[in-house]
């Protein structure tokens, strides 16, 4: 690189959002999946963040396996733990939202009040609280992980829905029912209400 | 978006850093700027990423700004706060890593066990220790924030060397000395290791 192509302006010049956003053609997003153990959270976002990822978008995925072995794993499952573990997902979140990128964020988040004071660090447009509604029973059928049985037999304790509260959300943007629906068609409703939002531009 | 251009895969496939990489088109990197207050860490990091993202790099800072604002609003500066703050600090860059993403971290970061930690969190190549290197004197005469002042009146306690150590790195990827050298210089050298090391692929 030749001395003369440098471009360097030394007082106030910061890379904003809006400098990621004209680059990367879409808006910067928060897709917050809420909902019990089991519920689908997760599988969710990462077949909404392929999509996403196929279609051109800059996305990145929060979830228990890079949030709690990395950042959070100082923390535990006490309810003081719980909220400090939302709240530095929430700015994490804000973090990559500020570098123009689409997060897919996939927790439980028991409490309404953790989930609407990460929904104020952002603008009303930035923030999707996606409910995944799906009937305890359900979940605990399904029991991908064993956690339910374990919860169940007293082996693990502060379980959301068996001896912890699942605060379920008054206003999400979305809801959907992953037990009355596959999971196909609940990927297409999220894209389907982001597309309609016009958050990603251009033609879908 | 029709049905059919679904096209979702439900088990264990998940975006990878490799994905990232490729629609990037470069790899990701962390760039970890440590020095004293006023060294010029700050300026230089976002001098070095302006150029990145004119070059078509996926690029974010991390410093003061958004994270002890933030994610760390609740940490001090005692010894054990410092080094939580570099942890999670360490942390939040590597999930922009694993994005695909060129993190600039930009903190005074004063013990070398917590760099070392952070180093340990990524692949050798990825992380690129950069010592700003500039004489105490020269810094405390910058002092662009009156705070060496404020810590030689005894107003601001345990201030980075002034009543709390600085340990200089033994072995940075780079050092830069400010003292003698203009921003712009040291913005090329930093371009000029990183391009030297083919972490940005194409022709520069």
């Amino acid at each position: 690189m030749g001395a003369n192509k440098l471009n360097i302006t030394w007082h106030d010049r910061v890379l904003t959002k809006s400098d990621y956003l004209k680059r990367n053609g879409h808006q910067p997003l928060v897709l917050w999946f809420t909902g019990l153990s089991g519920s689908g959270k997760s599988t969710l976002a990462h077949a909404v963040e392929e999509e996403l990822f196929r279609k051109g978008c800059y996305t990145y995925i929060l979830d228990g396996d890079n949030i709690r072995h990395g950042l959070n794993s100082d923390l535990g499952f006490s309810e003081a733990d719980r909220r400090e573990n939302i709240r530095r997902i929430g700015e994490v979140a804000k973090l990559f939202v500020d570098a123009g990128i689409i997060v897919l964020a996939a927790f439980i988040s028991p409490y309404r009040e953790d989930r609407e004071r990460v929904r104020a660090l952002f603008e009303p447009a930035e923030f999707i609280e996606v409910f995944v509604n799906c009937d305890l029973a359900v979940c605990e059928s399904r029991d991908p992980k064993g956690l339910y049985r374990k919860a169940r037999s007293g082996e693990l304790k502060q379980f959301t829905g068996i001896d912890s509260p699942y605060e379920v959300p008054f206003r999400p943007e979305l809801v959907v029912n992953t037990a009355c629906y596959g999971v196909e068609d609940s990927v297409r409703a999220v894209l389907a209400f982001v597309t309609e939002r016009g958050f990603l531009g251009g033609d879908w």
